[in-house]
């Protein structure tokens, strides 16, 4: 059974009830709730969420499973190289989620600092992304 | 039961044999095979590959089941803007798929005229990346 | 009596169908039927449209008149040189209609490889871009 | 019948007289004359010239007729945001007109401020493509 | 004896007719004549020509030999990364060749997305530059 | 008692009756009576305003009186170099007041000429924002 | 009587001590007290100085008042979109303040990704500016 | 004799009253005088200033001596493509003066429309720029 | 005797772990023991590392002692104007280092905010680059 | 009686001979003869000119008379800041001169290092700048 | 029979020691002898290199004969004007030559001051490059 | 014993003469005295200046240790990608010094050619960069 970790940057916290037409509607805690339903076989989903560029450092540092993360860094993933260098000095695969179409929006939001140092990227599909980065890292055997 | 489309661009054809460090070892038809099996309860896939732009263009106008398209439109992304209104134009949802982690790759790969026309995308994750694409028209019901 | 060609690239057949609000709702056959009707003492009138920058460009190569081109590139505009220079290897006077207001779009619509060399262009004036273009191809005498 | 406003910015009063292989023989009052004949029926032509943005834009604001605007704002049409705000004040339907293909021209000939808030726009056709621009308000019904 | 493919892009099929004053007086033809008995007794060479971008990939995914390539791709140099992408999966040693000096025309054909992924570039030697490339082949040896 | 300048530029005479959900309702003449009387007893008030940048830079060549300016330059603040200039020459501390919010806007509102040689700026407080422009002089004493 | 909250970003505790020339000799506190003593009968004002990304963010996240910000974000303006979605996440209407004048400043404090989602701005006023924005909160209604 | 022109734009009219370190202390008039006693035999001056860029045009369209024209252009030289073009159409050799070096001062001073259409320009010389640039218009013979 | 501050940036607390082919072997508090026995004679040596920014300009705004400060601020170097501000308000002169040479890593790593507020910096040295950035602070006397 | 230096870079030693469209038909030891007339009460007059980047900088540091340089550095102006940062450390004042008008020329010709370490510039009007710079320098006293 | 100059730049006298993955091991003395053989009846070839910017103007300056030029500029290539000056002045037809592609190298190596003022170039072809220059002078009749 | 090279460029040998605020007093043979002395047990230092970047390229190509290269390229280092290509082919360790803080100074010096091929380089240290420099070459063991 694999163990991941399920990150979530700034404002996050938030999904489900700030911008319901960009975000929708459930919350982070219903979807930690729902993806552990989901993998119950399959993978042990450690959450984490944190307005603090530093605290998801910190985090990143200390994560000791090398299986693999799912990571929506919000809107650090376009101003935040330290974020990157952590995810980087933690050497284990990761996958970036965006549950917004980033293309869509402002062009400030059109560069991440972090997709080049992921495994890949699921942009746009809403909190389905991390459902299916989930399945990602699994289909990685 | 839904009907997806799943169209490829140009040079696509050859996965599975060019650069198989980048695209893995898999065929277009082993995929396609794949697909069908995975989904064969809940989705009629219908594949298209091709190298010419003009028939690309072609497909998607003729299409005539608005459940859903994976695309894959390999290097046109970066330049085709003809083919991002022909998707438009079909007003069918899609999502963007490229096997290999464009941000990882040469600058001029950075930038997709098709991603903001999709619902989402999803990048980097190889052939899995169609199968999760399919899962997640699946999911928006 | 003139022999004018009136030429229109990819999605252009979709007039009349596509985007209406942008596009308006007469087809390109209509158009056709009209702007032979109006001009039917003045100008022969030879129409093609494609979805292949290729096959535009063996068109452009197989003319023999010379009187005069109205082309609607459609989106190739704005990344084909090719179209370009198939355009100048023609030596025939062209002039470059696009339907909509080019200019009001996205950022990259509002470059055409075409314009410098055609004689002129007419943009945002609807499918009545290809009537004055036509009259305007006449007034040169 | 209509009532339409042909408005010209700074140097086109010298329109004939000046590099004439560029702007053409014709000069302005001679266009004023031979649009008022071709339009005798169908339209009331009122026209301003002047090579002061200040007048120019209080010449906008003291518009009454509402029908159209045919607006060649000469070198203006590059630098003058204030043009532009007063052509949108005005609320009139309006559309550019350049005697020259500016596209064959200086960089910096190839922006205009004006082209955005007008409905379209007629380059490169010389002097005819003022008497286009009235037929095309006319088509607008 | 090397088995070398000659292969043009869009618009060299009118080599020899159209703007001589920059592509010269032979034709096409002319050119295979010359080259196939200046290399009579050293290389076979095949010739193909195309105006469509899928055409060019299609052939260039046909390829069996593998001595090399002599590639004029015209204007799609500078706008085609998905024949670049057909060039790479080829694995076939290619040298680039363009008729003018590229560097002295308009700016958007100074570069070429095909340079790059060449052996090397022979620019602006007229059609002899398929001869000094078809020469730089064979002393590869 | 202070004697202030308020200068407005290009298209602001309309203020009240244009884009009313940009400018508010509010007209020139009626925010002239409303500052006057809030400020009767601390400053007097002199209001120009003039859609020719000539006029605004010959009446700011003209003021005698040093103790405060409140300008809004409307459009000119993004081109004006000139204005910017008497501006600087009149050696008079000005505050910079648009009435819409400039940075929600077009790209091309973004920057003033003039924000950099004032005391400071005051942007999309509405015509409030001409009220807290006095007062800002008066609370420097 | 509203309710208000005024925020500043990192190193503006230093106000009233460091670089004196550029922000003055006042005090936070002192501000904070004479603001109170100002709006004592208009607005009750609740003041936060933080100098971490993710303390604003978490306190922007805790407000219960909608009346209105005042934010002074300091540095943050110019590098954290993280800051900015928090801003747009409380859906309070605000207004960002800087004491100096940024655009006579380096060139990289001349953007501020908070403007765009304020109401307005006030830069350059010295700490008059907390004053003026209050008002202007106020004036709001 | 010849017949010059000598023409200042905005602002130029302050001239030795304003900034003085940077423009020196003499005046237009004096300038005047000076240059007319110094070219007492040799040229006849003819000096205008205005701060309008259209009274500046429409001066440029009365010149009826085609012997040469000195032309400080001030601020207007970095913004008006309009006063370059009555410039052209004047058809009379012109040099280009500064009284200041633009390039020791900010970037958007190191461009000028005007000096491209100029014969030449002086930059930097203080006043004495007119002076030689009346001097080289006579040894142009 | 001296007393220098040795502050570090985000993921610096890896060093000697992380990515030793660019780190080296040598940890931090190695290095810190290192450090001070080499100057045990000379400068008394206070070490702090953190991955928050807020924390770090804490540190900075907390600090007594005005001898100097060798700051590797990692990738916050790329990104924090409010970490070069908090350096600034400090007033402590202060030296850059970085462990690798940053100019031979990504493009965005070739700017530093904090490199222009220091006395200068030390690249590329490896945790030498600590060593000879205290001698570098004795040496100023 | 003052002491001019006249500096001449790479290429000018041909002046007269090569594209006298551009330059003319004075050779360089025609105008030192020229000048030297023209100035012999005024100025000793010493010339130098040099291909040589390096004998350029070893010259300038050589010099030990302070009353004036006159240079035109030729095609160095676009790229040498060694040349640049030797004529600030010769500490006299120096005219820069370029016989063609650089701004009518190549893009990369527009730009000069040389010209904000001048007091000024004399642009285009031919071999008749450098008497027209040593008169300058007169003025200057 | 013909007389080329075989020209080289700075560091290309080390070609066959340095990198000789990139430059090959065929030194510049044995390439001279190889072409010297090779065209020992058709031209006569004159060699020489040198890593001063200076002597390599005076030595183009110096040149006689007028039938052709091979030059490889090295770094040059990307850096002076001034080379290209003294190129354009030798009124020689010259063919530009570089050992490596250097497309495939970094950035700043992609563009040239040389290229487009050479008849054409040879890029990446190893010191054959060379040889196929004379041939291409020797074709050229 | 190492033997280390310690090498200026352009303009250095006026160290200790010119722009003394900037790089202070110490002459360069001053510095070369201090250093021998300090690294007479150590190291065997051999020093070389020059202002041709040709004779820069030259003694770089002559070193016959390998030691290590101490080298500050003055300008060159924003210029010369020739002294760059010769210093990487010397194949010797090398460390860039700039005696003042080129990221203070203007932004043409903020990017250096050199830099990157450097193991480091120590920047606004003023002469002792040179000291600090052998040290760090020495550490290198």
């Amino acid at each position: 059974m694999k163990h991941f970790y399920v990150i979530n940057g700034p404002n996050l916290n938030l999904t489900g009830n700030r911008e319901t037409h960009i975000y929708g509607t459930t919350t982070l805690s219903q979807l930690a709730e729902q993806l552990r339903q989901e993998f119950t076989n399959s993978a042990q989903l450690e959450f984490f969420q944190n307005n603090h560029e530093g605290n998801l450092i910190d985090y990143l540092q200390s994560l000791t499973q090398k299986d693999g993360i799912v990571i929506n860094p919000g809107a650090l993933s376009h101003t935040s190289i330290a974020l990157r260098d952590a995810l980087v000095a933690s050497q284990i695969p990761a996958i970036e989620v965006h549950i917004s179409n980033i293309f869509k929006r402002e062009q400030f939001r059109h560069h991440s600092y972090i997709s080049s140092v992921c495994i890949g990227s699921i942009f746009g599909l809403g909190i389905n992304g991390y459902k299916l980065a989930v399945q990602a890292l699994l289909m990685r055997g």
